[in-house]
């Protein structure tokens, strides 16, 4: 049995707030060996004063832009653009969040997730005796499907993949491709219980605690992908122009 | 408080097999209203007798693709292929699954998900009396990012869409972009208790009744990505050779 909650009474984050003494305020039952703490992005960025003045959100989207990878404008003139940003992490808006954050501001992503979650994770480790494990969430597009998911961008003493290679299926043959990200399954999980509109940044999982693990486990940025293994590193539009344009001067 | 708990005791399925019974047996807590019951595709293609005779995996994923979206090929000969199957659905295998299936045999994707979780949940509906709703899920890869997690193919009297268009944020600030696609978090929180090796094909969420529906709400097709509003229908090395081939005629 898996249990799902969110917590309920965390308070609005303000840079230099201690995160982990706001979890332990709001936990009801306290923390058990194996619990995973689950934690919106937003709060760990506010608590990290990762606010910036910005009157323009694309303009902010911009300089956190590593790489575009796609772009299309709408008949409107509406631009949607597809870009990584600095963990490397391919997305609409390069984790810039202009919701839920006063007017004229604009919060970006923590500099190094992992980091913040291993962090959590060891204040609350510390604080409660519990063996807990943390991850830090954001909500991302995919391709192909429409709507967003949240996903895990950091990790803290917690298996971010569940490694079947090597186990067998119920015939006894190798299940050799399969490869769960457990991590962003936790994260999706965990926004049928937060919600969007609410401020309930902070969820609880209780029932997978095989999941938890040592502090130096890999963090969430061993989920993105290396470019070389990418067959969608750009966007077919991006792709084909520059195509045309190498054939265009290799023929002329 | 969300909980989530796969079925024991759900037998192995054949051809013909009533699924319904066999959820209804395995079920040890009585279904409730509201409660969404998940179920792996596996079950429902084997129900639905969509084994065939494939001694190359390979061939059969040929024939269950109806555009190759892109492919790359390993320095030592392997390919690796991302098609689009006649459910839209884009993946690395078209829902061919060799895996759990007798040698010699895969097994391929209900002809139709939502009409086989329309129909489940009209089962179970009448059987128990219970409002419940049916998600049929797969387990799909992901552009960007490693690893897998199960996506909803499949689904019947549950919203697919958590639509917050149109309500405000904590600020007041209208949430315009946000379409948290819950029926993919719901399928991939499922994958946390099923387990890929165990034969547990079957998990009930208990908790989110706000999203069970009708039976005529868009089923999880509506989560496909319309073809015209997807940036990434092809690969970019595809992308980029039909590109150069363009400019080299258009230059030439």
């Amino acid at each position: 049995m898996l249990q799902i909650w969110a917590l309920d009474g965390i308070p609005e984050i303000t840079p230099g707030d201690d995160l982990v003494q706001a979890i332990l305020d709001a936990v009801g039952d306290p923390l058990r060996d194996g619990d995973i703490v689950v934690v919106t992005s937003k709060v760990v960025s506010k608590a990290e004063g990762r606010i910036i003045r910005a009157d323009d959100r694309e303009d902010a989207i911009t300089r956190e832009t590593v790489r575009l990878v796609a772009s299309r404008t709408s008949p409107t003139g509406h631009v949607t653009r597809i870009v990584e940003n600095p963990l490397g992490i391919v997305s609409a808006a390069a984790g810039v969040d202009a919701s839920n954050t006063p007017e004229g501001t604009v919060l970006l992503l923590p500099v190094d997730p992992d980091a913040s979650a291993r962090a959590l994770a060891t204040g609350l480790r510390a604080a409660t005796g519990a063996h807990v494990g943390v991850i830090v969430t954001d909500t991302l597009g995919r391709a192909w499907r429409e709507g967003q998911t949240d996903h895990a961008i950091g990790a803290g003493g917690v298996h971010v993949f569940e490694d079947l290679r090597g186990t067998t299926d119920a015939e006894g043959r190798p299940l050799v491709v399969t490869l769960p990200c457990v991590a962003d399954e936790i994260a999706a999980a965990t926004d049928l219980v937060k919600g969007k509109a609410a401020r309930r940044p902070v969820a609880i999982v209780r029932g997978r605690a095989d999941l938890v693990g040592d502090l130096d486990l890999p963090g969430a940025r061993s989920i993105v992908r290396d470019p070389a293994r990418d067959m969608f590193r750009q966007g077919a539009d991006e792709a084909y122009a520059e195509g045309f344009a190498a054939g265009r001067d290799a023929a002329g």
